[in-house]
C-alpha cells in the first residue's frame, strides 16, 4: 500500500505523506525509537546506544525556541546568530549596537552576561503513556480524560522533580498517543563569546531567506557557566575541520517546533482555509506597521529590528505552507493515504469499531476550531495579538495571582510548579523595554480588535476604554510601572490582594481580557484539543497496527533526529550543486551593488584578499527538519561537526504538512567556512583553537 | 443646532460634520453652487460668474483619476509627477527610466506621445434631476427606480453627445438627491513635456508621504495637441511669480474622488468596520508581496513601482481613515449631527413621514452590504483582486461580447455609449505589459479568493482549474494572446461568436467568474445602492429643509472648488510654519545620511550652489481636498497659479468623513519653487519662460 502511494505521488513529485516514514531521508526521530533498519540498510549505518547518548548530552534546547549544541569542553556553545538575535538585541544598546557591529570576547573576561536565557540539556526520557492515560479512563467525555491527564501530567512533572531536581516536562507525542516524560539539566548563567554582523550572518536579508544558494555566517557563540565557571560538560560535540563530502551522510540534531504531517484530510483544510490565511492575513499587517515604524528613524529601526525579523520569517515560512497546501499534487497524494487507511480500518471490523469514527471526530473538531479560531487566536493563544512585552508581564501577573493559589495539577499548565522557574526568568529579566515601540505594539494590537471584531464588539469597547487605539496605547505604556521589575515582584509576591489593589491600567487591561481568554481556552481544549487528543491516539493506533509502529511522530519542540546526505538538486532545469563557496559571497555582493541586504561590512571587504575563497561556505542536505531546528548541529557519523542548519529552501516549507526530497533541502553552514571566517575575518583565534581542540 | 453641535465637537476638535458646511474653511463646491456669501463675509472675495467659467475652463481632468490645469496659451498643462506616473512608467524601458532619469523636451519634437491617455475640460453643466427623478417614478421598488433611472441617464447622456459632439456624463449628487449632467470636451493626443527624477519628486517616499513639513517637486508637465498642433485654448491659467503669502487666501480647483461626509452613523459603522478593515487587509497583503517581487531584481522593481507606489499610498490613506473612523471625538460629534437632524424631522410630522424612516433604509442597506461586501469587492467591484492587466482586458472584451447587443439603456453602465471611447482607448493601449508582474498579481489574486472563501468554494475551485495559484498563473499568462492589441480588437469586433469560440484560457476564465459577478453586481445594486440613493435623496431633502441649500455634496470625481488661507499649524505643541524652503531640502537629505528615500539625484546636488535657497518650495493651507484632488492647481484671487496641490497631511485624511481645520492641511508645491527648479536645475528655461509668459 505505502508503494502504491509512493509511485501516485511520484507522478509529481516524492512525496511521504504517511507519518510513517518512506524510503526516503524522511523523519524527525525521537530518540528512543531511532531509524536503525533504514539507516542500516540504506547507509549501512549502525546506530549505537553509545553514540545517541553522547550526541543527544551534547545538544542543547536554546531559550524557549532554538536549538543549539556543545562545542568545547569548557561549556562553549554553537547556536545561529538568528537564534541569538533576541540576546544580541537585548545587548544592545544605541552606543553599542551589536546586531550592526557583531561581538567578539577575545577572552572570558570581556563575554556578556544574558538576563534571561536558559538552556537545557535533555538528560533522561522515560514513557509515562500509561500512567498518563489511565488517569484519563474514568472521565465520561474527552474533556473529562483531557482535563484528568493534564492533572497527572502535573504531578508526574512535580514529583519528577522533586525526585531528581531536573527540569521536568511530560510531553504529547502523536497528538495524544504517547506521553513521554523529559527531563533536562537546566542552566541560566550564560555569556555572550562572539556573533559576526548582522549583514554577514543574513547576507541576502529577507529577500534571500528560505533561498538557495546561499552565502550567510548563520552563527553565534556563547558560554555555558556553572557556579560562576565555564561549565566542563560530560559530553560536546568534536569539530570536523575536513567538513562533509558531496554524498556524505549526516545528521541533524535538534528541536524542530511543530509538523501537521499526521493531520487528517479535514484538519488540513482547516489550516489551508482558516489558520494559515489567518496568520498571514496578522503578518502581512504587522509587517506594513514595522516597515513603516522602523523607516521613522535610525533608532526606531533598531528598537523593531528583532520584531520585524521575526515577522518577515515567519510571513516568508506561512506563505510557503499555504502554497503547499494549495498544491493539488500534495492534496492528492494526501487524499490517497488518508483513503487507504481509513478502508484498511474498515475491512477490519474490530479495527473499524475501535477507530472507524476518529476521522468524523477530527472534523467536528476542526469546526469548532473554525468556529473560534479567530478570537480565540487574536486573544487566548500562546502569543495574542497585543505583541507588547507590558501587556504580557500584566498578564502574566494577573494570571499568577488566580493560579497560584490553586492547587498544582488545576492550574492552567504554563503556571505548573514544573514551569514556574522558567516563567520567573522572564517575567523579572532586566532586559531594557522600549516605549515608542510597546505603544506601536497595542495601538497594533488594539487597532486590530476593532478591525477584526467591530469597534462596537463588547470587549472592543471596554478594551479602548472609550479612547482611540493610539492614544490608549500611549495612555496605558506612560501610567504602567510595569517597566520597573521590582513592581512586577511586589504584585506576584503580593498576589491576588496587591492585583486587586493595583491602580496600574496595564494590569486593568489585562485583568479585563482574562475572563473571556479563559472561556476561549476553555472551548478550545474541551471542544477541539481533548477531540484531537482521543481521535489521533485512535488513528495513531491503526498506523501502528496497519503499518508498524517504528515511526516519528510529529514536531512538539523536543529533541528529534533526523538524517540524510549532502545532495544538491535540480530546479527549472539548472543544477543546484550542493556548496558555495566564500568566493560567492563576494560575487553576489558586487553583483547586487553592495546595497542593503547584499552589503558587506567593512571588515569582509578589508579581508577578502586574505581568506582562501575556495572555502566551502554554505551547503544542502537532505535532512528533515522545522523551524525550531534552527541552531541544530549537522554532525558526520563519527558525531563530528560537520555544519549548523540555519534554514530550509523555499521548496522545503511544505515539509510542515508533508516530507519530499524532490528540490527541498535543509540549509547549513558549513564547518570549515566558520573556522576560516573566525581566524581571517575576526581574527577570533582563541574561539577558533577551542572550537577546533587546540 | 449648528452652533451647538460646533460647540459640543469645539471640546475636543473643530469639526464639522453636517454636510452643510461650518464656518471652518470646509466645503468641495459646485461650480454652479459656489459659496458666495461664505467667501464674501469671511474674505471680503465677490465670485463672478466669469472668474468661475475662467477657472472652470482652465482646469483638466487628468486620465480616469487626476487633475491638472492648462497653463500656457500653448496647451500645456500641469499635474503632479506622480498623477503621470503611470504613463512615465509606461514610456519606460530598461534602457531609458523616466522614472529613475526624469525626462525634458527642450523643444516640440522631443515630447513624447502618451498612447493612452485622455484629458477632458468640463464645459457644461446642466441640472437634470427632475428628468432623471421623474424616470424612476413609476417604479414600485426603490430597485427598479433605480434601473429606470439608470436607463434613462444612458439616453440622456447620448442624446447629449449626439447634440454636441461632447463627452457626456450625468454625475449623481447628494448620493442620490441631485443629477446634473457634465459635458466635457475630450483630448487623446497627449505629450510629454518634463517630469523630474522619482527621487526629487517623492522626496521622502513613503515614509513622508502625508507628512508635513515636506520637500516635493510633485510636478509633470504635459501638452494637449489637436489636428497635430499645440491646442490653442480658449481659457488657461497664468502663472504667479510672487507665489501666495501666509494667511492669503487661495483655491484648490480640481476633481476630488470620494468622501463620505453624508454617511449616517450606521453607514459610517460599515466603514469602521467593514470596508476599512478589508480594504487594508488586502493592501497590507499585497504591498508585502510587491516588495518581496521587487527586491528580487533592479528590472522586477521597475516592473512593480508603479503598484507599489499605489498600494502604498492607499494603505496610508485607508490607515489615516480608519484611524478617524476609530477616534471617539469624530464619533460624538457626527452622531449629536445626526440625532439632532432626526429630532428635528420627527418634530414636524409632514418631515416624519416623508423622511423619518431613511436612516432605518440606509442601515438596512449596510446589513446587506456587510454581507456580501468580501465577495462582491473581490470579484465584482470596479478593481476585482485579480489586479492583472491581462485579466481586466478578458473581462471587458467578454462584457462587450454581452452588453454591446442590448439597448444603450439596459447595459451595465460602464458599456453605455457614452462611456466607449473611454474605454477603447483603455482597451487598445500598446502599453507594455510585464508577464512576471502579471503572473504575480494573478497568483496573488487567485490565492487571495482561497485564502478567503476556502480552497473547495465551488468559484474557487473552477477559478484554479486543479492547478495551484502560482501554476495555474504562469499557464494563464503563458497561453493568453491578449497580449496583442489586434487580438483584442479582433475578438471585440467578432464579438459573441468570436468570444464563444476563441480558447484563450484568460477569455475562459473571464467568462467563468463573469456569472457570480453579474449576479453580486445586480445584489449590489438593487438592494444597497438603489435603497441608498432613496434614503439619501430624503435625507439631503430634510438637511436642504432644515439647514438651508447652499451646501455641497460629497465628492464625485468631479470639478469642484475649494478655498482657505496659507496657514501653519501646531502639533504636540511644535509650531510647524506654512512654507519650507528649498534649502531644507538639503538639510533634510543630509540628515538622512543621503539614504534612499531621502537622496537626492545627482543634479541636484551639483546645482545646489546656484539655487536661491530661501525660495518657498512646499507650503500648506486649509482648503478641503481628498485623493482625486492631486494636481489641481491652487490659485490667487486673481485666478493665477501659485502653487499645486500634491499631498493632505496625516491629520487630513479623516476628511473623507468629517473636516476640521484643527492640524489638518492641504500640501502644495510653490509656484516659486518649480520655476527655481525649473530654471537652475533641470535649465528647462523654455518651459519655465512659457509659464511665466515671456
Amino acid at each position: 500500500m505505502k508503494k502504491k502511494l509512493m509511485i501516485l505521488a511520484a507522478t509529481c513529485l516524492a512525496l511521504s505523506v504517511f507519518s510513517g516514514p518512506s524510503a526516503a531521508d524522511e523523519g524527525m526521530w525521537l530518540f528512543t525509537d531511532p531509524p536503525s533498519k533504514l539507516l542500516k540498510d540504506k547507509y549501512g549505518f549502525d546506530v549505537k546506544d553509545a553514540w545517541l547518548e553522547h550526541v543527544q548530552k551534547s545538544c542543547v534546547k536554546f531559550g524557549r525556541s532554538g536549538s543549539s549544541s556543545l562545542v568545547s569542553s569548557n561549556g562553549l556553545v554553537m547556536t545561529n546568530h538568528h537564534v541569538g538575535f533576541g540576546q544580541l538585541y537585548k545587548l544592545s544598546t544605541p552606543e553599542r549596537n551589536l546586531l550592526e557591529e557583531g561581538f567578539y570576547a577575545a577572552t572570558r573576561d570581556e563575554e556578556l552576561q544574558c538576563d534571561d536565557l536558559e538552556m537545557k540539556v535533555l538528560w533522561s526520557i522515560e514513557d509515562v503513556t500509561d500512567d498518563v492515560v489511565s488517569a484519563g479512563k474514568s472521565a465520561d467525555t474527552t474533556a473529562g480524560a483531557d482535563s484528568a491527564k493534564r492533572k497527572r501530567i502535573a504531578e508526574i512533572e512535580k514529583q519528577a522533580k522533586e525526585r531528581t531536581g531536573l527540569t521536568s516536562d511530560v510531553v504529547t507525542l502523536f497528538h495524544g498517543a504517547r506521553y513521554h516524560l523529559y527531563q533536562y539539566k537546566r542552566y541560566t548563567d550564560i555569556r555572550l563569546v562572539m556573533a559576526p554582523e548582522g549583514l554577514a550572518a543574513h547576507f541576502g536579508g529577507d529577500t534571500d531567506n528560505f533561498e538557495y544558494p546561499r552565502y550567510c555566517i548563520d552563527v553565534s557563540f556563547f558560554r555555558i557557566y556553572e557556579n560562576g565557571k565555564p561549565l566542563q560538560p560530560k559530553h560536546h560535540l568534536s569539530w570536523s575541520t575536513s567538513g562533509a563530502r558531496d554524498g556524505e551522510l549526516t545528521f541533524i540534531v535538534g528541536h524542530p517546533a511543530r509538523t501537521e504531517r499526521m493531520f487528517t484530510l479535514e484538519h488540513l483544510k482547516f489550516l489551508r482555509d482558516v489558520k494559515f490565511p489567518t496568520i498571514l492575513k496578522r503578518l502581512w499587517r504587522r509587517e506594513v506597521q514595522l516597515l513603516n515604524f522602523s523607516a521613522r528613524s535610525k533608532e526606531q529601526e533598531r528598537m523593531a529590528r528583532s520584531d520585524l525579523g521575526g515577522v518577515r520569517n515567519s510571513r516568508k515560512a506561512f506563505t510557503g505552507m499555504l502554497a503547499g497546501a494549495l498544491d493539488p499534487n500534495i492534496w492528492q497524494a494526501k487524499q490517497s493515504a488518508e483513503w487507504q487507511l481509513r478502508l484498511a480500518v474498515d475491512a477490519n471490523p474490530e479495527y473499524a469499531s475501535e477507530w472507524g469514527d476518529a476521522w468524523a471526530r477530527v472534523a467536528q473538531a476542526q469546526q469548532k476550531h473554525a468556529e473560534i479560531y479567530e478570537r480565540y487566536s487574536a486573544l487566548a493563544g500562546r502569543r495574542t495579538v497585543i505583541r507588547s512585552d507590558l501587556f504580557a508581564i500584566a498578564r502574566n501577573i494577573v494570571r499568577l495571582a488566580d493560579e497560584l493559589p490553586k492547587p498544582n495539577g488545576e492550574r492552567l499548565s504554563e503556571y505548573s510548579d514544573a514551569s514556574l522557574e522558567s516563567l520567573y526568568l522572564r517575567l523579572y529579566s532586566p532586559a531594557p523595554i522600549h516605549p515608542k515601540l510597546e505603544i506601536n505594539q497595542i495601538e497594533s494590537g488594539l487597532s486590530y480588535l476593532a478591525e477584526t471584531f467591530g469597534a462596537d464588539d463588547l470587549l472592543v469597547r471596554s478594551a479602548l476604554a472609550g479612547q482611540s487605539p493610539r492614544a490608549r496605547a500611549a495612555s496605558l505604556v506612560r501610567h504602567t510601572k510595569l517597566a520597573d521589575v521590582d513592581e512586577r515582584k511586589r504584585l506576584v509576591e503580593g498576589g491576588a490582594d496587591a492585583v486587586r489593589a493595583s491602580d496600574d491600567p496595564m494590569i486593568a487591561l489585562a485583568a479585563l481580557l482574562d475572563p473571556e481568554t479563559r472561556m476561549l481556552r476553555k472551548i478550545y481544549e474541551d471542544e477541539v484539543e481533548s477531540v484531537e487528543h482521543d481521535a489521533y491516539a485512535r488513528i495513531a493506533a491503526a498506523q501502528f497496527a496497519i503499518q508498524g509502529a517504528n515511526t516519528y511522530p510529529d514536531a512538539t519542540f523536543t529533541l528529534r533526529l533526523a538524517f540524510g546526505p549532502v545532495m544538491g538538486y535540480t530546479e527549472s532545469g539548472v543544477e543546484i550543486p550542493p556548496f558555495t563557496e566564500l568566493g560567492g559571497l563576494y560575487e553576489r555582493h558586487e553583483a547586487r551593488g553592495g546595497l542593503d541586504p547584499f552589503k558587506l561590512p567593512e571588515r569582509w571587504l578589508k579581508a577578502k584578499s586574505t581568506l582562501d575563497l575556495n572555502t566551502p561556505y554554505n551547503f544542502v542536505s537532505t535532512a528533515d527538519i522545522i523551524g525550531g531546528n534552527s541552531g541544530s548541529p549537522v554532525i558526520n557519523r563519527k558525531g563530528e561537526v560537520v555544519g549548523i542548519v540555519f534554514d530550509g529552501n523555499i521548496q522545503s516549507l511544505v515539509w510542515d504538512i508533508a516530507y519530499t526530497d524532490h528540490e527541498a533541502r535543509a540549509v547549513s553552514v558549513d564547518s570549515r567556512g566558520i573556522i576560516e571566517v573566525l581566524r581571517n575575518v575576526y581574527h577570533a583565534d582563541a574561539l577558533a583553537n577551542e572550537l577546533v581542540g587546540r
